[in-house]
């Protein structure tokens, strides 16, 4: 077999076979196909499209390039995904709410980079969090309290993670197809058998438009199915940033206050989450779920339940990091605050040192941002939009409010969920 | 600037402005653009497309990328070039007619790399031929004889090489704007102001379809004008090899004949290229440069020229090169030639000893093939089809004859020559 052939093949947008796909995604990890080959490759699959076989064969392939997680041991098990938000921290907030439902959650994740935060970095920044446990004891503590995360070991999927990297730096990220198999992969070798996947769609996200979020859950619901995986996708909008707090600890901080009764469109988003997730792990109706979780949110469980999972792992929850400066960022107009955008914040957050440009740099736990107004408040000159926490010195004066779009009238109101799919 | 910007622009099908295009362009040769960037990029021109000004703009990017030759010393000077093919000697003859009439040839030509050959190469065949003349030796025996045959120097269009060298291993030949910007960059460094382009077209050839070789002699008549350059191209059928000779000495030898009055395809082939450059040098109409031609092939002046260039450059004609082995390749069956399939007897050749798979391989220059029987033949079962040339011992019984298709009936003629554009 011969990869130029291969690229050739699929330039004049033919279907690729089994081998094919496999010689390809192989011959990469060996290093008998080049970066640039590969890369050339990306770009006419990004140009020309899989099948939906090919899309299942590549997600096979990528699979078996690893090691995979088997959670058989624990009966049933329920994981969650995100395709990736600035401020996302709903896996700290659903995780201990779908446990206090009796439910269970072995559950690996990533750390964050660039404008993305990672829920590892998020947990490491309580003292003593500990991500890396050994299989038995991660094992052990979901059978014990119903939950456990963990960072992701590096010898799951190693074709995706090689191949990520490379579509990162060539244009070659935003491509249904890819992002189907890549997503898919890597939650399969999870072990989960049943799979929350929360779908972001919006100006900011990878995914711009419902159509193209439709495709993607119905490709991913496909791929699951293929693997016997029950998968459920909420279809959720991005243009609202979730919550108001960016940064590790700061998101940590907001997580208990959501476990502990606070309202809004994180709260929402969580109990629909915790709801599907509930759902296909105790196997009941959606409408029973969501009445388990709201009751376990209200009478302190899920809370007590976080406390008990960040306990097992070591942390201790009383001494949360904090930033030396507290910067307020002032409005210079009044209006309507009629979006704000969630890529300059999550690039914000990260220069005041929340988040890393390169994967070696060292994070500033307190550091992050405080959202003081949200989507459709209406401000006035002078009104705090935001507060940074940072440990370097800045001139407030110099930071800019383009995040903020203020407008003269009162924005449209989107829904934060648009469709649940399974 | 960023290439990841670039690239995600040309994958949505935007223009690129002048400023990307040179971003692109020199960053890959300084080494900034990785080649796994460049190569996702080019595969998103491949299969998007560039526009007119975008592919002129490339052409001038690359073209700027090294140094020019300056050929104004020697007043009009015409060039000529095809679009590659096998046992294509083309140069060989029309060089020497052309001068015999009066016109200048000040040609750069390059060597051969797998099934195809390059000019260089079958000159080399010759013993004590010189294709390294410093550039004052060069221009002088233009001056002196008319023409002079030499080696491309490495500074000429240095970006063009290296993105030749990734599309050859990238599966990003096949695309007209590219084959254009990479043809005509090299043509415009080379100095001529007037150019002949022989544009092969056939199932054997880069251009597939006649369509396709009328959209690249377009476009590069249009480049060519841009820089002020007048361009004739002559669409040819690929699908009859040209002449019977394949291989270096193999090949001089049959320009020789060719120039001493053998006729055939070949011939004709040449005759038509040596018109259209004689008519562009010596601005006369293509009926009197054809008869001009035909005079000096008739006369003998031609091949005497073709003798006074080689003697020129320090070749000696009367002791060419000879391969230890002879085999004739016998017909299994009978029949009328339909096709004789010239990549393969390109591939043939080049493991006889004719051609290079890589860079630094050793020619024998007296390998090859002649074939005796041409497309049209009446063939019976035992008749040779071919004679191999090689040092090497081989089985000719293990010779496949799969280059030869034969049929039950005489195959449709196909024209030579399809169009000529200006």
């Amino acid at each position: 077999m011969n990869i130029i052939e291969i690229i050739n093949k699929k330039r004049l947008g033919k279907i690729l076979s089994e081998e094919e796909i496999a010689y390809a995604v192989n011959g990469y990890l060996s290093g008998e196909v080049k970066d640039y080959q590969m890369s050339s490759l990306l770009m006419a699959i990004v140009l020309k499209g899989l099948t939906d076989h090919e899309i299942i064969t590549l997600t096979t392939i990528m699979l078996n390039s690893g090691e995979k997680l088997d959670l058989s041991s624990l009966g049933t098990v329920v994981d969650k995904h995100s395709t990736g938000g600035v401020g996302d921290k709903t896996t700290l907030i659903v995780a201990p709410i779908v446990a206090s439902c009796g439910g269970r959650v072995a559950k690996m994740s990533g750390r964050g980079l660039g404008h993305t935060g990672g829920t590892i970095d998020k947990l490491e920044s309580i003292p003593g969090f500990q991500v890396a446990l050994d299989e038995k004891t991660f094992l052990n503590q979901v059978k014990t309290i119903g939950l456990a995360v963990v960072s992701q070991t590096s010898n799951l999927v190693p074709a995706d993670k090689k191949i990520y990297a490379l579509r990162d730096v060539t244009g070659t990220v935003e491509s249904i197809p890819l992002i189907a198999s890549s997503i898919m992969s890597k939650k399969i070798a999870s072990g989960a058998k049943k799979l929350v996947i929360d779908v972001k769609v919006g100006k900011g996200a990878l995914i711009k438009t419902l159509k193209d979020a439709q495709k993607l859950a119905k490709l991913m619901i496909q791929i699951g199915a293929s693997h016997g995986i029950e998968v459920v996708c909420i279809l959720s909008n991005m243009d609202i940033p979730l919550g108001n707090n960016i940064g590790n600890a700061l998101e940590v901080k907001e997580a208990m206050e959501v476990l502990q009764g606070k309202t809004g469109h994180l709260t929402d988003l969580c109990i629909e989450i915790a709801t599907q997730m509930v759902h296909l792990d105790l196997n009941i109706s959606t409408k029973e779920a969501k009445k388990l979780v709201q009751k376990n949110i209200a009478n302190g469980n899920a809370y007590h339940k976080f406390l008990e999972f960040v306990g097992a792992q070591g942390g201790n929850i009383s001494n949360l990091p904090q930033s030396t400066y507290q910067y307020e960022i002032l409005s210079k107009k009044s209006g309507f605050i009629d979006t704000i955008d969630a890529l300059l914040l999550g690039n914000l957050s990260m220069h005041l040192g929340a988040g890393r440009l390169n994967l070696n740099d060292k994070l500033d736990y307190g550091a992050g941002i405080i959202l003081n107004k949200k989507v459709g408040d209406k401000v006035e000159v002078g009104d705090t939009l935001m507060t940074l926490y940072t440990s370097k010195e800045l001139n407030p004066q110099e930071i800019s409010t383009e995040s903020f779009l203020i407008t003269d009238n009162p924005p449209k109101e989107n829904p934060l969920i648009y469709q649940i799919m399974e």
